[in-house]
């Protein structure tokens, strides 16, 4: 199946082709104009910890939906999904680490478990280029971000602690303060950068060296731009070491029903 | 204590002044300029519905703040302060039943106890004050709204159910767009308006009828606009029936050291 077959479809139809394994790759680029979220599932005894650590933390952890516990369908933001099987990758983590990822997790399901959707700046990618703003990651066929542990730390919650990771863009200078200004009407999907310029202030030493997805370096006329991340729950869960969290793998989103247009402020 | 004395101060001064019983009367017009909150007190057991049920209903319940278990204190939105004395009046409700009113709850606090603390549209009474809106409740002494139980039903989550209750104020027709751009600003105060126009459209027969607050009927020259209220709650403890939740009395609330201008989107 070809990414171009489904740029242009329903968040609904991306949830078809991803349950019947017809899609297994990232979904950068599917369903324009629909949000994509980040996922983070734990049981019911850390979900109460979890939810005021996202209430706490909204740049990082913007909440879409919270699910009832033991249900897998996300009725809110996608009426007729499984969490179990409409995202074409997930990781598990056990005690901090990461020990594996797979394809679908109807084997690890549990009655406690409880799915929260994050916002991801995924959307962004349309929004800016939509708005005449290039995007350089997008020109790989994964159209993978660089993203960063940040030195900046969430704001703890019971068990729940741990750095604010950030997504690197490079911007044209003449771009950015568009840039910022669009991007902030979107708190639902991180809203406005964490921090412009070098990443040394917020302690990232060496861009090169990304945490996750891959290093776009800034051309000439551009500078870094770092937007909160919704892979933040991952390097809480390290930092944490709790003791179950499964989430997307990084850029295997869950494709909503949501338009962007309605998350706009 | 005149109520003119304090309502050029911070919020913490007012709750010093309400801890040290100085003032015991309703909040509205203190500590012009910050936030006031609603108050939920609830068991830590029902903590991870409660919140849900607020993340689903963030027009009747935005957050300002989720406590830790056991923690009187508010530390992002009030540092110092302490739940149990800093409100001029509680209210107690068992089994979904009002039992009763008290002026502090230092002897029935737990450390299972968790708080929410809501916003409240209380702020909108300076904000369109100040923007030449006149609010004729205002005249009156306790200043009280005329609050209503609509047939507007919360979204539910876990044991958590009800209807959302809005509070009318008569607005100038000429007034009416500007009052709601203003108010869809704020919302952590509830946002934008429910309703505009004839209460029977949201469940209200008869507006001389409140169910809290004390009713002022509209001039020749005004409409009702009805705004989501933070006594939504109270209505939730009640239709839901949980075994225990302490709230604010009408009207005493929580003052908050969040300037109103930050809240501001």
């Amino acid at each position: 199946m070809l990414r171009e077959e489904l740029s242009n479809v329903s968040g609904k139809q991306v949830r078809e082709a991803v349950r019947a394994k017809k899609w297994t790759r990232t979904t950068h680029g599917l369903a324009r104009g629909y949000v994509q979220a980040n996922l983070a599932i734990i049981p019911e005894r850390y979900a109460f910890d979890f939810l005021r650590f996202c209430q706490r933390n909204p740049k990082p952890c913007p909440l879409l939906e919270v699910g009832d516990p033991g249900n897998p369908e996300m009725p809110r933001t996608a009426p007729g999904s499984d969490i179990r099987t409409d995202l074409p990758g997930y990781r598990v983590y056990k005690d901090g680490a990461l020990v594996e990822e797979v394809s679908d997790i109807g084997h690890l399901w549990r009655p406690d478990h409880v799915s929260f959707l994050l916002g991801c700046s995924l959307s962004f990618d349309e929004i800016l280029t939509d708005a005449g703003i290039s995007q350089r990651h997008l020109n790989e066929e994964n159209g993978r971000l660089s993203v960063y542990i940040t030195n900046i730390a969430c704001e703890p919650a019971g068990v729940f602690k741990g750095p604010v990771v950030a997504a690197m863009r490079p911007i044209a200078r003449k771009d950015v303060s568009r840039a910022i200004e669009i991007t902030s009407r979107y708190p639902l999907a991180h809203g406005g950068p964490l921090h412009v310029g070098d990443g040394r202030d917020i302690g990232i030493s060496d861009p090169t060296k990304v945490d996750w997805g891959r290093y776009t370096p800034p051309a000439e006329d551009e500078i870094e731009v770092y937007w909160a991340c919704g892979v933040t729950p991952q390097a809480v869960a390290m930092a944490s070491g709790i003791p179950e969290m499964i989430t997307h793998s990084a850029g295997h989103m869950f494709v909503t029903d949501v338009e962007l247009s309605s998350i706009r402020t």
